[in-house]
């Protein structure tokens, strides 16, 4: 491995054709899921039974000791504050609803902090109180970190990693690869609200009403589902590329075709006016409190009456609905289809290319 | 909290005094101590038990189930390749050690990537390449990550955490608040190899010969202590501030008072000489594959034997040796003194300042 040439060429990635990162290798969609599915998945030997939001993890060979999971997530959201929410918030939800993602109680979070020379010591101090205040909301406690600090210029002023451990209350393997043909798709809420939110602040662009973030812990509403005995074959929130990059994940994954309605997505009429007006889709926009649930279409209904009943801090959750469907069509296998608005039927890809940098 | 004033008055960090971050929060001294201990801890409110490399967590009430043990670190070290390692090797090493401190056996990685915009494809194979080759020499598995992407100039090339947790092999509680007068301070090996690889790399000096990092992982001679039924009271590795901030740390947390012998402590010829022209002193400067051992002095000579035949990657732990004492001393109540090389008695202070930002 000592000729440079050589060793570029072990690389996955073509490195001819990408010589350099790009912003789109950080942007939840094509570009990024070759770069973890090519380079960091095969490099670290990360069996396919692991490659979840959060990986479970046997502690002992006892099965007397409960499942873990495991999860991390780094933060780089700019603005660090937006409506509905800021960077700490988010380092706190977003590793929360990953434990979740996994069927998981989320237990303990770590908070490790990048922080850029010249920082004001008062918005530090702001995000870590709001921190606090994510993780009494969502029951976790902040059990260990680590700071840095990187010269001016070397940063852009906080970048938080936060992983998190819990305790997985579910007997089933919720993956993709438990997808079964027939399983309703469940989505727990409006789309497209924290992408808007932060795309109005940074762009300065002021809408009639203020678009707030969906941010938002999802660990109880999940543990309620799995309480109540809803048999969930895979969960996922719905964060970087959207419904539609999450979507085709599963149907790669699953070796399925995903069907969907575009007449069943709930969006806000504001965030549907703000996508227009800036020529995005609402199922490739960012959320950081929404999930989609797969689940037998016999519980469908039992499982939508949890998600809309739930206690959640605003009325989002009662839009909660079944969008489509998991078929195991196998012209269409791995393949997401929606039918529009105007009744065409068309392939959902995967986002490509880079819509809304550092959303996150 | 309305007021920007008030609310600002309530930060345990006086803003008017300290209105921004200074590179010396991050630096492992005074300054990232008060930032950890007066901001992070309270506000975060983690009880004095975890407050450790690693925390030491009960899963479940039942005391059937392991101990885990769980830590992070963000690692921004600048070169991001120096002699002796690298910024993929370090960020395995280091959470590896943090785990061992804790007597734990490390099991599970997660690795979160911050790439700046622009970073070769190459480089980034080459470092995930040697994450892979350090986590097989670590006997740890990466299991779990994620990869953000920030904006060229808002980030240095990559930035990355690494999280871990594992299991805690030790019905002993390790923590300072467990080192007892008498306890023999035993010290693994030779001192100040990392902090001057990077600085010769980085200011471009060239010695005779080229200093090489001491990275590497510690859990298997950890291992091999406790598994000889060693009694350790406490475990800290030398990383940021070096063997005196890391004695502070201890003798400020378990009330004692800690005493060491210059004369004792192993510094290669080069690094001394090293250190004599760039105006340091190795016991400040940064380590990362050497921690202390506090242990009853009746089984000093037991432990440093194991120490010293440790199957390690060169002759690095020949030298490991006791090098002071830790005493319930009450004048010197919470101070380290030092006997220098000339006979006299002072008092070693906490890294004051920043001596060498980005080490880690």
């Amino acid at each position: 491995m000592s000729d440079p040439t050589d060793f570029n060429l072990s690389c996955p990635i073509p490195i001819q054709q990408y010589p350099h990162v790009l912003m789109a290798h950080g942007g939840g969609g094509k570009l990024m899921h070759q770069l973890i599915s090519q380079m960091f998945l095969p490099t670290f030997d990360v069996p396919t039974s692991l490659q979840h939001d959060a990986a479970v993890l046997e502690l002992t060979p006892s099965n007397r000791s409960p499942k873990l999971a495991f999860t991390t997530d780094s933060y780089v959201v700019k603005p660090l504050f937006f409506p509905g929410g800021d960077i700490g918030a988010l380092a706190v939800y977003g590793t929360v609803n990953d434990l979740a993602m996994a069927g998981a109680r989320p237990l303990y979070l770590s908070a490790s902090f990048i922080l850029e020379e010249g920082l004001p010591m008062s918005t530090l101090w702001q995000i870590i109180q709001s921190m606090r205040s994510a993780a009494q909301i969502a029951n976790v406690q902040i059990v260990t970190g680590d700071t840095k600090v990187v010269d001016k210029g070397k940063g852009d002023g906080i970048f938080i990693n936060t992983a998190g451990v819990g305790i997985v209350e579910c007997d089933r393997i919720i993956s993709s690869q438990s997808v079964r043909s027939g399983d309703a798709i469940l989505l727990s809420g409006d789309i497209g609200r924290h992408g808007i939110a932060i795309m109005a602040v940074r762009e300065g662009l002021g809408f009639e009403t203020t678009i707030q973030s969906d941010a938002a812990p999802l660990a109880d509403l999940v543990l309620e589902l799995l309480a109540a005995e809803i048999e969930i074959h895979m969960l996922r929130d719905l964060t970087r590329g959207g419904l539609a990059s999450a979507l085709n994940e599963i149907a790669l994954a699953a070796g399925m075709s995903i069907e969907i309605d575009e007449n069943l997505i709930p969006v806000r009429e504001d965030v549907q006016g703000a996508c227009e007006i800036l020529g995005f889709d609402p199922i490739y926009i960012a959320n950081e409190g929404r999930f989609i649930a797969f689940v037998p279409q016999t519980q469908a209904e039992k499982a939508l009456e949890i998600m809309r009943s739930h206690n959640a801090s605003d009325d989002s959750n009662s839009c909660a609905c079944q969008i489509g469907r998991a078929t195991d069509n196998n012209t269409m296998k791995g393949l997401v289809t929606m039918v529009s608005r105007i009744g065409v039927t068309r392939i959902i890809d995967m986002l490509s290319g880079e819509q809304l940098p550092r959303i996150c």
